[in-house]
């Protein structure tokens, strides 16, 4: 579409939308004109709410959490089990389990996952303060919630390793068959690892 | 996921992102992340550019798109056709013709179509605006560019009932096969249009 159409400023909002994942340039126009006819119910909150996160989002420099205080939510909340410390390559991966209310430990946020391709190594992640606050007399157990792919488990391998002189129970999520899924849309290595792990009942 | 992981505020920029057409409430999370790790590069210049459209946006006297000027780029521009209106039901589906540059005219927008069933009426539409420009002396077509479902060809039947006394021709858009669409899949009303409509080679 000529720029000349819509006036440079949606545009602009058109162009910035299209950035944010899950939006293409056609849903991205979508989403302008949505807004653009709510724009005191959505455009305008939304505008505020950008402008207070911004001002407002820390890293935890305990765990690297995302949060609007430091140290985060997690990390000061008296009742979480300051035992157990979930390790995760990302943000998101926290928040799923957390979504799920997975666990009640700590977190400890990566950064990543090595990925020699990709030119990431050990100390472009945050794993010195995890080895550190593994070291901690209250931790117990370190749990590597990590990717089922090759990086996530070569990273997992890795800290694995590290760990080995501290006093800590490291423990991986279990492979097999997710909830609700069916056994002939399985690939082989799944099936291997459920039958592997299977459980008694 | 309990508002008190991600702090009062990024979870409340989750939930205005989830508002938008095309984001759900999981891939908002994501949006959300994405724009707090994209700080400087995206989040500030998106809560930019949402305060400047929304202090710039206006809707066009004449026609009713949406634009940052009033009257709209396309109704100021001298290089358009002011003898042919194209009549949409929304600024999106005139958004889609500008994009293909299907037409060299002037536009009106309805803002939407009559639809009995959720109580939308001639008076809800800038139908009136539309019959008074069809009378203007340099208007020589009104072409119905509306949808080609019921409610849309209800609106076409009823502009065209009110523009008989108006020396217009009352044009519609083309049915047929859509360019790139294979026979077997469409549906028995288009086809047997597309063959009604045939056009000599």
């Amino acid at each position: 579409m000529p720029a000349a159409v819509a006036g440079p400023e949606i545009e602009r909002l058109i162009q910035l939308l299209a950035r944010l994942p899950g939006l293409g340039p056609r849903s991205a126009r979508r989403a302008a004109l949505f807004l653009i006819k709510k724009r005191v119910a959505l455009m305008a909150p939304l505008a505020d709410a950008l402008q207070n996160a911004m001002q407002k989002i820390a890293v935890c420099k305990v765990c690297g959490n995302i949060d609007t205080q430091n140290p985060c939510t997690i990390c000061t909340d008296e009742r979480r089990d300051a035992s157990i410390i979930v390790v995760v390559a990302d943000v998101s991966d926290l928040w799923a389990l957390e979504r799920a209310q997975a666990v009640n430990g700590r977190y400890h946020v990566l950064g990543g996952t090595l990925s020699p391709l990709d030119g990431v190594g050990p100390q472009d992640l945050s794993i010195d303060a995890l080895v550190a606050r593994a070291h901690e007399p209250s931790v117990q157990e370190v749990i590597l919630a990590l990717n089922a792919t090759v990086d996530g488990q070569t990273t997992a391998h890795y800290i694995t390793e590290l760990l080995l002189d501290a006093r800590v129970k490291v423990t991986r999520l279990a492979h097999g068959v997710p909830v609700g899924g069916e056994l002939d849309y399985l690939d082989e290595g799944t099936l291997a690892a459920a039958i592997r792990q299977r459980t008694t009942l």
